[in-house]
Parts: structure tokens; C-alpha cells; sequence
């Protein structure tokens, strides 16, 4: 499936959608409409049934969407029916926190690597896995066909250490260093500022 | 300042523009314009200028923006002219993680009280503060007129810290805790789930 030009913020709501849609089913609820999702999300019906509509035809009309088919088909829009092995380089405390985040399990992201550079931290547990030093990186993602690395590094290191993820096969990289990274065309990269997710609540609480 | 109906994708750019203005004006740049703008950030010019729009003219036909001025009033529409005070609560990895993280101090939030119910940790250092019991919540709030809550407590207690948060009147909450929270119709929450971040990639990756 080769999609063009679907606005990054559809992708994001296909994302919120699907973990509505896990509710529904876990409900049992056999039955939706884009009311519903919209109503369940906060968007508008018009939203949904257009984000959707980037992707092929869901529903029937007058009738709605089937829950489980819609759910399966997001998720496979997303990628996520498979389980995505991810590294994960700097086991400060945002790292060991993203580390035994239950999010990321529960969406089919295991985390099979997790580097630092601290001789002091190498052979410390950290959830099911431990500790490794830097040089271990190439042997953690070729062993595990590794495709994604979280980057949770002091800024002054982030460079480096996309340069070595990317070096080694990694071609898709989430940073939270709030550090301006660059990376090759055929590598995508998400900085993750956690800044911005305040500067929405001022602007709410100042308008 | 009533601003209705903006989209928050928008707001969320804003937040985006604020930081490349900032760094044109480290650099010493006077003018820019929409497309430079636009190549800084990643979106169409026509997206910055429509996102510009909803808050006023700024720019000038021919000229373009002055960077000091536009990155001003980008702050000002953000609510980031004035230091926001911001207590957290939940002592763990990621609210550690969040405590120190330089990000937010840059930006104007100032964690002014963090607090755990854990009686192990109260009396411990963390950054420039020491971890608060719960109960020391109204006092902070009260003392520091504290708008803003992080929650960064374990699913289970979620609701209920939103509860205590909004009854001594903090009026937004950033809420980490992957749970649905409910809060009165005059207080803003905002989710963050750090899987949809992962779930951008992997649809890139799939595609």
C-alpha cells in the first residue's frame, strides 16, 4: 500500500479512533457510525468519515460501521498487526519511564533494546531487559530486525546517536531531546516536544 | 482575547512557529515570510498563513513578517508572555523525567510543587523542589495561584488526583496516565499518549 499526501494529523486520529474502537469491542458493541466516533473522540462526523475515506470505503450506508472490521482495518492502516521491535538509547528517567510504559506494549511496540552510555547503569534490569552498553546497538537491531529507535539522550548526544540508529538500520526514529535532528530522506523521524502539549492549555486558559 | 472555532492542530503549530521564530531570532534574521516559515517546520505556506490568520494580520504584502514582532505575538497568542506556575503530581520515572525536563522551563512553565503518596519519597530532593505528600496539594495551589496540573500517577488513581486537582482550582491538566478522565466542562485536559507518537511511524514504515 503506497498512500501520498494524507495530512499527518488524519494519521494521528486514525490512531486515536482505533483505541475507541478497542473500547467499543471490548464492550461488545457490534455496531458504529461516525457520529458515534466523532461524538467518542471529539471531532466532528465529517472528520472521521474523511480521514477514513483516505483509506477505502468502511461502512454501509444507513447502516454504519462493524466495530471489529474497522478496528482491524485502522490497525493494519497503522501497521500495527504485527509487533514493531523498537531500541531504545538513554536510560535516564525519561527512558526507563517510556521503558515500562504499558502504552507501548498494549499497541504491539516491545521494546528489545535498551543502550546507555553510563558504565555504571550496563547490566541493571530495567523492566524485562538490561542495560547495555552503546557498542552492543548494532547486535540488538540486527538480531531483532529492529526498525524504530526512541531517542531519550542529553540534547548535546542526540546527533549522534540518531547517526549511529540510522547507520545500522534503523528507519524510524521518535526523539524527545528538544534538539533539532536531522536525518536522511528515507528515514522518518518524530521529535516529540512535550512542551507543546502545555503551550494548548495556555492558549485555552488565555483566550 | 475570545478566540472561538481555531482548530487545535493549529494551536499545536503555533506552539511549532513560536519555536522557529525563536531560533530565526537567535541567529539574527529580521524578516522572514510564510514560506520560509513553512520549509522551517514542515507544512504547505499556505497552512502558516491560514494558521497566522485566525489571530490577525501580521505581515506585510512584499515584505513579509518581522521576526521579533510575529514571534511576540505567536507568545502572546500562546499565553507564554508570563511565567506559569504548574504542580505535578506523581514522583515516578516520568514525573521525574518531567521535573527536570529543561523543555518546559524554557517555555515559560515553572513546576512550582510535586507531590507522591508515597511516604518513602517526601523530603527527597528533586530538581530545585522536595516531594510533597498529597495532602500539602491545596496549600501549593493556593500559594502559587496554580492553574496548571501534570498528572503523572498510575492509571488507577488517575480521576481521582483530577478530582483534588480541580477541586482546589487548577483550571487545565496535562494527563499522562493512559485512562479516560473526565473533568467539568470549565477545565481543560489534555491526554498525552505517547504510543500515537510510535503509531505515526509505523504507518510511514507500512506504507
Amino acid at each position: 500500500m503506497k498512500i501520498q499526501k494524507i495530512p499527518e494529523a488524519s494519521i494521528v486520529r486514525m490512531s486515536v479512533y482505533s483505541r475507541y474502537l478497542s473500547r467499543l469491542d471490548q464492550k461488545g458493541i457490534v455496531t458504529t457510525s461516525s457520529g458515534e466516533i466523532a461524538d467518542g473522540v471529539g471531532v466532528s462526523p465529517a472528520q472521521v468519515r474523511k480521514d477514513l475515506a483516505y483509506f477505502g470505503e468502511f461502512g454501509t450506508r444507513g447502516v454504519g460501521y462493524n466495530v471489529k472490521d474497522l478496528h482491524h482495518h485502522v490497525l493494519k492502516i497503522l501497521g500495527l498487526t504485527n509487533e514493531w521491535p523498537v531500541v531504545l538509547v538513554g536510560a535516564g528517567n525519561l527512558g526507563t519511564a517510556l521503558c515500562v510504559y504499558r502504552g507501548f506494549r498494549e499497541r504491539g511496540f516491545k521494546i528489545v533494546g535498551v543502550l546507555d552510555s553510563d558504565p555504571k547503569k550496563h547490566g541493571q534490569p530495567l523492566g524485562d531487559l538490561v542495560i547495555l552498553p552503546m557498542d552492543k546497538m548494532e547486535e540488538i537491531i540486527k538480531e531483532n530486525d529492529v526498525k524504530m529507535g526512541i531517542v531519550t539522550v542529553p540534547s548535546d548526544f542526540a546527533q549522534d546517536i540518531v547517526n549511529l540508529l540510522v547507520k545500522y538500520g534503523v528507519k524510524a526514529i521518535l526523539n524527545f531531546a528538544p534538539r533539532a535532528i536531522t536525518v536522511p530522506e528515507d528515514v522518518e523521524l518524530r521529535n516529540v516536544d512535550l512542551a507543546v502539549n502545555l503551550e494548548v492549555l495556555t492558549f485555552k486558559l488565555s483566550s
